[in-house]
């Protein structure tokens, strides 16, 4: 959300919004112009070389360094970022452990090496008819990388987030498009990635952070022909629109853009008739999790009709009336949710069946459930459309068939739900492929809010859950995307890296001939 | 150059050219048209499911089967293409060992199985504050892939080329838009591909080939909403036309085009000084083998000036002056050659030193050398694009700074190549760095043309010599392309495939909580 989202600078400066209240909050912070971006741009670029020739050891240190800056500044921190987003303190106080958690562990992804992707294939000098030359692969960064700041994680997914972890830890320097409507977190924790990069004796382009309300900020940012790739995490709108324009530079660079989805969740028939009431709990906590503000919000559930699907809405019906209501992260974003909300009770065939309660304060998000039928959802494209918010959809299905015709017909998701039993096994495995080609993540009896930090995780999926399928944004894999392979030929020893060389000074697990050589 | 290229179709249908003659040979082929075009997509989708589900041994035998089809046609299809593309007898043979040698060079890679990426996190139950879910992760393929043949590869590069080979390699079905400059030869290669998956027991719709004149079969192939990812070889304006298109469907796509590339050469002054006879011997070599239509075409050679570089252009100069024609690939890349050539004479600052022989026959290409200072290559624009042909420029630098500065002014390129003795290490040192950033391969003391196909080849680089330079069109690394990871979180056994299943049923090697255990 982070570009056509635009906090309104008031008299004094630019400042942060208390979103529950509506009243600016904070110091007033220094305004970036897209002069300041190309500057830092610039410094980015002239810090890259030395930055990607750092050992892995090096790097890893300054990882842990940033971790350890954020820790010392940790109770200003959770107290900032909970004030500027609206979400509750022990919300933002996990994120943190999740923040400095990933920074920790890129930490021990750089120092093992396996990233480095080394590859030597010796040389064959007496192959007939032609020698073999000499031929050693490693990844090298692309280059610097442009991030942006996400409206719903104001540090996992910002500043000092996932894409600027995996960006240093792949070498890449970064340049961080702070969100706007988190402006003291992002300073604060913008100090203290810079303390991390002097403690390190690191130069000072290798990070920097850009403020303000301009959207002009992030697309001077995407637009410089220095920046080699781009993260972000937030609207559909926003991504499409700083692809688009990645892909019009003379130099098209990629943009990685998580932006957009509904994250099916499957209720198969022996599963729901063995526990409509627990599913409908597990559901309505998921759904209503943080005001609904997850990419992996569970927006749609599907099931085949009948009295168990019934006892099912009904049951979740009522958890969602008592659902009190929650903050949502900006002015913006709610207007959008009450929008979406008021042109889905206009849809033909569409019914709410409840909604949240109203609380006081501003910028409430009202839970709400709707139903439809297979039928009307196949029929009426809007309803595969995201709702940013605490809204849910469950379409009632004829039959298994119709159960997988809705799912041909999904969109890409970054995580796709089945619940099921083992009587329920044959239903699943008929389901599983379809799925598989939508998604990114597949997930049995759980719910998708909830992304573990880990080596086997996908944060991505097809179009338009991403830019790019073939990557993630969350867990180790994501250092893949800001890395690229180059290949030496017949080099001297003296011009090998370190990494490339025969000595093998860093230890490193390497293919050779095609097989794999443990460190 | 597919797209672009038009084979006018004669009054009895649509016939290969022999660009020695100009004159129509073979048979006169069936013509396809949009509508086959579709239909082979829908075919393609429909095999998808069934075949990216076969065993790895299943997959590989298949590649092997092709592999022994083309075998079994060897001496027609050799012949075909040799006629088609007006390349001699015995570079067509050593394309087709390479064209028989990557299948089964993949099938190795298929069955060995690393390919997939897969990685375990197990389950902590008992992890606070909150347990972690089991977590799995394989890649699987994107789904159907459309690959174009190109000009100057009517074998490596085409029907049964490195992209089709890497594609089903992964489990993608193909269809192919067949070069149309090679309607006999594909024709030829098809009908082998088709025996192999009949052979194999395999659904029709794995491969299908679409042969025809018409640019619109390319641009409806890339259009289709099944078709989930491109493959290319040619020229610049045709990979950004097809770039353009898949960026512009409602659900944009991966291309992988690799276009354009002049593969620098750096003489260093100890190297030069030492042998810039032999260097210049093996550099019109290179130049000029099979008339200069290499992807890899050593284009231009940057130098300090002084004796030993006079040396080099006038032995250089003799070279060409001597060397013979060859026949291009068609009529049109030899106008668009003899159009660059005559632009080119036509820059302030650049002298052609020597023209080869032109020799009877249709569509000769006349080699050409030019020199030129680094000033005037900094600022002409057009020095820096491809000719695609045997012309060289040679660029003379007066310092070694100078030499740096042309290296920062260098698109992205496919190879960059250092011609060193032990005394240029700091002169090589200085400019590696600089060719990292804008090469996917480096060679020392060698030449660009000839790309080993391996485990550790790089055939890609920074745009424009590819529209993605994190992947390899040539080399085991090319699988990659039409990989995504998916996650399955807490999935049962009897859901899992067997590449995830606790038992390892495939035997791989797999990352388990971040390491790698060996098969």
């Amino acid at each position: 959300m982070s570009i056509g989202t635009q906090t309104a600078p008031d008299q004094t400066g630019f400042r942060g919004v208390d979103p529950r209240t509506g009243q600016s909050i904070g110091p007033s912070l220094p305004v970036d112009d897209t002069a300041s971006v190309t500057a830092a741009v610039e410094r980015a670029e002239a810090a890259f070389e030395a930055y990607r020739a750092t050992s892995p050891d090096i790097r890893a240190r300054f990882l842990e360094a940033i971790a350890g800056s954020l820790e010392t500044r940790r109770e200003a921190i959770i107290a900032s970022a909970s004030t500027e987003s609206g979400l509750p303190i022990p919300r933002i106080t996990g994120e943190f452990g999740r923040t400095t958690g990933q920074l920790k562990l890129f930490a021990s992804v750089v120092r093992q090496g396996d990233w480095l992707g080394v590859r030597l294939d010796p040389a064959l000098p007496d192959r007939a008819p032609l020698p073999r030359p000499d031929l050693r692969v490693r990844r090298i960064p692309v280059g610097p990388v442009a991030v942006f700041g996400a409206s719903n994680f104001p540090l996992a997914f910002s500043v000092a987030g996932g894409d600027t972890a995996s960006a240093l830890a792949a070498g890449c320097t970064v340049v961080v498009r702070g969100h706007p409507a988190h402006p003291g977190t992002s300073a604060l924790v913008g100090e203290a990635i810079d303390e991390a990069v002097r403690l390190s004796e690191l130069p000072a382009g290798v990070f920097s952070l850009v403020s303000g309300p301009d959207i002009a900020l992030g697309q001077t940012l995407v637009g410089d022909p220095r920046i080699a790739s781009v993260g972000f995490t937030g609207s559909r709108n926003g991504g499409l629109a700083l692809a688009r324009l990645a892909a019009e530079r003379p130099v098209p660079i990629p943009v990685f853009a998580e932006m957009s989805s509904i994250n099916p969740v499957f209720l198969c028939p022996a599963a729901l008739e063995a526990g409509a009431d627990a599913l409908a709990d597990g559901f309505v906590a998921s759904l209503t999790l943080g005001a609904g503000q997850f990419c992996t919000n569970p927006g749609v559930v599907i099931a085949i009709k009948g009295a168990s699907l019934d006892a099912f809405v009904a049951r979740a019906g009522k958890a969602i009336e008592a659902a009190t209501s929650s903050t949502m992260l900006t002015a913006g974003i709610h207007a959008a949710y009450d929008r979406a909300i008021h042109a889905r009770n206009s849809v033909a065939g569409v019914t709410c069946v409840a909604s949240g309660q109203l609380g006081d304060g501003e910028n409430q998000c009202r839970a709400a459930l709707f139903t439809t039928t297979a039928a009307h959802f196949n029929a009426e494209p809007s309803l595969t459309d995201e709702v940013f918010g605490a809204s849910g959809l469950i379409i009632a299905c004829d039959d298994a068939e119709a159960v997988l015709d809705v799912a041909r017909r999904l969109e890409g998701q970054l995580t796709a739900t089945l619940h099921m039993v083992p009587a329920d096994e044959p239903f699943a495995k008929g389901l599983l492929p379809l799925l598989e080609r939508r998604c990114g993540r597949i997930l049995v009896n759980g719910w998708p809010t909830g992304v573990e930090v880990a080596h086997a995780m996908v944060h991505g999926g097809p179009f338009p859950s991403t830019t790019d399928g073939r990557f993630t944004s969350v867990g180790t894999l994501a250092i893949d995307r800001f890395l690229r392979p180059v290949c030496y030929q017949n080099l001297p020893q003296a011009l090998l890296p370190p990494e490339l060389a025969d000595a093998n000074p860093l230890g490193l697990s390497r293919r050779i001939d095609g097989v794999l050589k443990l460190a």
